[in-house]
């Protein structure tokens, strides 16, 4: 129920952060697809923290094992289980004496539904290593659109206070160019950005950021009206990537601030004779189906709870204020790493609307 | 597929605008539920247009007729079906010569997915008028929530650039008048904000807005980590509210400028010794599980795309640009409205998730 | 949750016999399709009880409305909600003093479940009347299957311990015969099995049936393994009839007596060069997956409950031994008329099957 | 999609039969559940192979490796993937020249499903092997069931034409005795079949059988009517195991034969005060919903597709008829091994009634 997404292409996610392994079972793929390990390989790394002091330390070679689904280098059809092996497991990282739940994350949340049963250790299912089987299972989706001529391009548009350039304002190299960074950040600006993640790291502290997408290539038609729309469908699973708290299409919470007549994005024909429309404030969205325009969103990544800086919070088996002081690797700004979850995500939901549209209409 | 949300408490919507009439199926309903109409009456009240210039002048009773489910004025655990008749059909309102498709409509997504065979009058199934059953539905959620202590507040927050006082700042009072007004507006703007929208719609224009929500009673361990988490629950169906181009939940955006030091709500116990957080940025909900803490979060409305203003556009037919002048009574800020349709979206995914949990786990 | 099946062709049923209506809603419906009213209407007055003596004597004309997803004779391709209002509602027939639920109805069963709200008149929603909008729905799923060269034949090859003729001993000349009979039985023991279902109703008893089923035209490869395999979808489905207590596919229970020497279906190429095989006793079906030969399964369907014998039975009220005399108008064999919803059934579950292959594989 | 079961107890099952591993997760867990791994290795252990002569001489030791959703011997609640490598993969078992597809089997369907890229080793997907993943999540099933004094016994009734006497025919001690049996027959009779299954093994051929299961200490008013009624919610999970063509509820196609005055059980009141019926020819359920006495159905299992002797047949290559020899380890009877798969999969289907039920009236 929790951890299983999809109508058409399902993913059933797997693991704790210190237990075994992680992975998923991805059902629904069509068959005799020639996997793209490079693509695969490529997103792992984008995502995989490394000793920039950008990322956690955690070092993971974010090795992978196939354990079905594939044979002879294609898919088969029937389900693809991957297994990532946890090896970095310094547990004692993470345990503080007593129990001292940290505040935002999901320690205290999961201690209350799972009876105290779940396992605690680096956050245990609620970790963001669960994130590398989505981004495995995005680079398969990826690659099943690109086969539509659909492609999806995350960036982190923004860190703090510090806003940088949008996909829109940028020219096809350009954004060709920010889909294969580590760091998906606009050249102009990504001095900036990383220094003051560095800088934040630094301090102990750490900082939220935005991350944007846009998707394109998708023809008009995709998504259903209600609780399908494309909107429902990317949200539902942009909001289960750990940190993001806020997702808009579009100029998002700016439509709630403009009038219809600004806000409109009328139709006119572009020189191909193609149906485009003057702007692009929906988002490439009308109704919960795709107009044709690009799709357009953003995620809200909040900073990562676990700072190194001195909490003063409960502890939870004497219920006295106490000092935390969180040990261990993590992200100062997990949202430049979230990029590359968000782009999976899309790219699976993406593929998911297009099955289903495909199944009902016989095209798409 | 589209129309049909939820796992254990589901809904299933069906009806366009100007057809015969609207409604739903809502299966998986507790039996023996002494259905408490008034509220239902109020809600839908609330939901109504009327002719106060604030909103779309179509002249519907909303009256309803409940096919099955309820017998003695108890549920009877069985599918409730309840219909709304469409009596307020002025189709020469919504057709313009040949097909000039409306901006920021779903006329020409619609057309395109459907083929052109969907029902285009009024909207036909995009309508808002859908929300109706969805506010009878959300009526009766809130009612099994009511029994559990848990109760949803919606208002209208923001319009335009205007923006007011938050659910957080008022006091218990206050909030429980803002639930049972039409207008959801804290009084002390809400001239402010009436006269804005009046301003707005007399210049044949419209405005958007965002409503705030404020869920009171969820106790910790509700919701599930990644795929079924409270956020992506209750935006899979916020979005699928027509208007709907942005959620987020606390602090939202803000959390993305934010440091962690500021953006975590740390532990602490308050007077009568329960566990609570010093600050809410994380609008009640840590790793997609509730903590306990007022769930809280955001809905940005885009400004109604029919407006009396020419606008010019596509005409369909011709491909040549064409001036669009909708006839008709529209809506100035839909958001106004969709307040109600917020709360009842909330409560429908809150009573699903309960049911869920106390599924699997025999509590909640 | 209960009264909803399919995943892409999804129907979502409701009403009660003595409420004011049944009905369902269907959603994912492709768009654009002209409707064969002229079939729907051919198949709901198959269904449909009549003055013989044969059936139930309720008199119901079977008249119903399309309150949505239909525009200019033509499906929307958004939801379809069919109405059909409950006329000949004689709740005396089904009353007996104090509470003797009768055996082998779910007058009892629902009663627990339901803590006693549900509308226990005439069956509430667990009557067979709620057959109604299956069999519509599946009208418009045979016409769907048609345009792909599927049909579904269906007839009662037993009653009682009297055996008929299969099917597959038939020509085409006899089976196309038989789709379009009310009494679905072949010529040369119509009569002796009508005789003996008026004989029994003369006695006041019921008597069981088999209803056979024969699925040609589809292609090989449909189906998935495991949990979505063919005859698990069929059987999902045809348990839900009201009746069916057996479901098994080509020699059924006989491929338990067999040897595989016998039971394995040789492949070989006909006459054309398709691939077919010698026999066919796994009813088309290997592995979940269909082989292109006729897919053939058979219903045990149980006799009517309701009989005017007098049954000895306890009083729920005072847990004492009491006679029950049901009153009323009931089938002598309602198998006779399960044999239209039984083909309904079966057009749906393999309608929702080739959607969901076309989904994912982009072919069917 | 294919390969997943399950509303709130949920089933997510991969693996080839020659690939690295097979498995599942199990996502829906309750936790804190003590997990009884004796029970889980008795069930392997009756499932499994071994080389008596009565079944497949494959050599798997059924070893199992948790990855997830265990920590310190209970269930976290969070999902739980199983995996059981594959160790005795003799493929040249298996192949033979060209492609004889053999008969009764998914080599030829999974083929065309498949575009040819499924991996055809041992069954590949298809393959009995995946049968031990659902026997492990059987076992958890049980144990949850366990709690609620409900237990689901099976044993091999018939094989081929030899009858075997019925679970309600025992007392309790000797179905006690036979739910720990590897080859579940009745003392009585076991000498008997295994006489006849090695012989049938001797002569290269191999035989169906019937297993029969019976459900005790399910409460009246478990179920939903229609599409999630008992009936169709087992059978869909039973129909998914391989070899699996009939399913009969009750005294199933003997109903057919029946008269009402016959079939109906009647209700009565036992010693104790409770609710039963006169007779179970129902199998304990009316309507979709348990009413109190013991569950019952039949599954018919075919004889195993794979047998010694040769078998004339297509090449798939030449498209001539061609001898077919196959190799290897084959059950002469898998019904047999079957049984362990019936009973498993019977308690996940009630398991997951029973969350449904408890989800939505917050009991059961």
């Amino acid at each position: 129920m929790s951890s299983q997404f999809g109508k058409l292409f399902k993913i059933s996610l797997y693991g704790e952060s210190h237990g075994e392994s992680v992975g998923c079972v991805i059902d629904g793929l069509p068959s005799a697809i020639v996997i793209d390990f490079d693509l695969i390989r490529a997103r792992l790394d984008q995502r995989k923290p490394d000793s920039s002091g950008l990322t956690t330390k955690r070092d993971e070679t974010d090795e992978y094992e196939i354990l079905s689904g594939v044979y002879n280098g294609k898919t088969t059809g029937t389900p693809l289980c991957v297994r990532f092996v946890n090896r970095d497991r310094k547990s004692s990282d993470y345990l503080e004496s007593g129990r001292i739940y940290r505040p935002g994350h999901a320690d205290y949340t999961g201690a209350i539904k799972y009876e105290g049963a779940n396992d605690p250790r680096g956050g245990g299912h609620f970790s963001g290593r669960l994130t590398a089987p989505i981004v495995f299972a995005g680079a398969i989706a990826e690659q099943i659109l690109m086969t539509k001529g659909i492609e999806v391009i995350s960036q982190l548009v923004s860190v703090g206070t510090l806003q940088g350039r949008t996909l829109e304002e940028m020219d096809d190299q350009a954004v060709k160019h920010i889909d294969k960074l580590k760091y998906a950040i606009h050249p102009d600006h990504s001095e900036e950005f990383m220094e003051e993640i560095r800088k934040t790291g630094d301090h102990g502290d750490s900082v939220g950021g935005v991350v944007e997408t846009m998707i394109t290539g998708v023809k008009a038609g995709l998504g259903e009206p209600f609780f399908d729309s494309l909107e429902s469908t990317l949200a539902h699973g942009l909001f289960s990537i750990p940190g993001v708290k806020g997702v808009s299409f579009g100029a998002g919470f700016g439509l709630s601030r403009m009038n219809g007549s600004v806000a409109n994005d009328r139709f006119l024909k572009n020189s191909k004779g193609d149906v485009i429309t003057a702007t692009n404030r929906n988002g490439g969205i009308n109704g919960g189906i795709s107009n044709g325009m690009p799709i357009k969103f953003d995620c809200a990544i909040k900073p990562t709870p676990s700072i190194a800086m001195e909490q003063e919070t409960l502890d939870f088996d004497t219920f006295e204020t106490s000092v935390l002081k969180i040990k261990g690797r993590h992200d100062p700004c997990v949202a430049l790493r979230a990029v590359h979850v968000v782009r999976a995500i899309a790219a699976i939901a993406i593929c998911d609307q297009i099955f289903i549209g495909r199944g009902i209409n016989g095209n798409v």
